[in-house]
């Protein structure tokens, strides 16, 4: 293992790279909807880094400034193969296997997790492994080294393999349709005016630090700006709302989230006779939770190789299966 | 009733203007979140239409451009009173009346349904006025003449006589969780990949004229463009998605708001014991399938006044009040 074998995962929001040693670990937030910096942030780290193989997996192929996938595939395609001597590059496709030359381009929409199960598979044998992220989380199951999930977000959403929801990114609205308060039921605001990040910082859950994305009303990332936010929700300000109750709605995203993902990593449980869950990325915390209601073994990728690592996985993985 | 006298109903996204004589309607897409054209715009109509005088309402103030709704009115006002000359411009309240010079100007925040409730009130006597908007649902109930909601958004939003859902701009993934297809029921993507005007279009609720708001992945607002962002719900393209199980999700849109509408009337209408619906807004196909669910009695704004008055039916109320 070393620091000159990368793997990038490019998604429609962060772009994250980590060597195959796990020494080097970057996030760099880079939304693909909106003039995008992408081809001259893999530019500035193929000079930077000067690796001499690069493991790519990707899922912004879906962002909705592309036409369909394959417009997606290709412009992510282009930005790598322009960015580092293409001979170097290896892609991994959703079954987790590097992709041949004549292999379909479509394979390789949103293999990410693919990489990551590849790797869980090897290192934790059967088990689901899933990993929250930012925006959405994963739930692959994994029999023999071999993940058993669905080829397509479309199908895994399907499948109870994916749920669309993280830590960071998810309008509180799309979790909520109601919240409880004092006085009772209250309806919320459809609008994008809170996220996930702002409930888990106000948790405790994430400090601003992680707090990578930007905010719904482009204010900071402060606990004061996050309440306000969250007051929003239920179309209060704060001489409306008292505190304790804006945090009593955040420990019911919490609730929501977890309960979410327990119905969803149960299902998959069912389907695959498997009891055992790896849990990776910023939301451990949720998968520790969903675990212990089922009473589930949890494995931590963060107490196994870092939280850094845990928090990159699929770019890890990428970067060790090519160094394998 | 003159053309002369005007009111104003100044949105988040949305300002509609029409005459007393309901001759002279107006809609100008005019978001205050960015930039907006707010005051020009109110500049340009004093100069064209030359009005004695101009009564105002307000929802707009709640827009997360703003700290607080106080920082919203103030901003508002000081638009309307550079603009018109102050001395002709009345402001109504959330009690539907006009506001006092030594009024609490909190009391002018979202206050465009308790103009219409007065109007309301006094032409079809005791009855629920539902407004369902572009982007709200209003629900009021309304004895002798005076409206009996709570006098906040928050007040209402826990009283069920606001549902934050309307027929252009809610977000779907805010109004399902799920979608039932052939092959079983599939969870939503929790982006801002379409919304319910995607929706309405298909099932011809709406045409393109009325497609009045921003496209969720700024394309244009034909079928085909709103078929695919209804497949990126579900995060497929057109290859894996058939046309037919689109417009089912399109059908399902439509049954989950009707029904969140009839749940929210049905509330209302026990605690005030009322059993007839005045309709209002672009929205009132919903109404009318909620009413016809509750067996209930059901009067069309449209039908009273005109399918244009009953689109900016707040400003035309208030401008009825003004000429009283």
């Amino acid at each position: 293992m070393n620091s000159k074998i990368i793997g990038l995962d490019i998604g429609g929001a962060n772009t994250k790279l980590a060597s195959s040693d796990g020494k080097i670990i970057e996030l760099h937030y880079l939304p693909l909807w909106k003039n995008t910096r992408l081809p001259e942030v893999l530019k500035e780290i193929a000079q930077r880094m000067q690796p001499e193989k690069i493991a790519v997996v990707m899922t912004g192929e879906l962002a909705d400034c592309f036409e369909d996938k394959e417009q997606g595939i290709r412009f992510i395609k282009s930005c790598v193969d322009s960015a580092f001597e293409p001979s170097k590059v290896s892609y991994i496709n959703s079954m987790g296997r590097f992709q041949r030359e004549a292999g379909d381009i479509r394979e390789l929409a949103a293999a990410n997790w693919a990489a990551s199960a590849r790797l869980a598979g090897k290192e934790f044998g059967d088990c689901i492994f899933v990993d929250v992220g930012s925006t959405t989380s994963d739930i692959i199951p994994i029999l023999s080294g071999e993940h058993k999930a669905g080829l397509t977000d479309f199908d895994r959403l399907c499948r109870s393999e994916l749920v669309y929801a993280g830590t960071l990114r998810t309008n509180l609205a799309a979790l909520l349709g109601k919240v409880k308060l004092e006085r009772g039921l209250c309806r919320t605001a459809s609008e994008l005016f809170a996220t996930t990040a702002d409930a888990y910082l106000l948790l405790g859950k994430i400090d601003e630090s992680a707090y990578t994305c930007e905010t719904a009303d482009g204010a900071g990332r402060s606990k004061t700006d996050a309440i306000r936010r969250l007051a929003r929700l239920v179309c209060a300000d704060l001489s409306e709302i008292r505190e304790e109750e804006i945090y009593e709605i955040a420990g019911q995203v919490k609730e929501k989230q977890v309960s979410a993902l327990a119905e969803a990593i149960s299902e998959v449980a069912k389907r695959n006779g498997l009891k055992k869950i790896a849990a990776a990325g910023l939301g451990e915390f949720l998968i520790k939770e969903a675990a212990e209601r089922l009473g589930f073994e949890f494995i931590s990728v963060s107490g196994h190789w870092g939280e850094e690592i845990s928090k990159v996985f699929p770019a890890y993985a990428a970067a060790r299966l090519l160094d394998a």
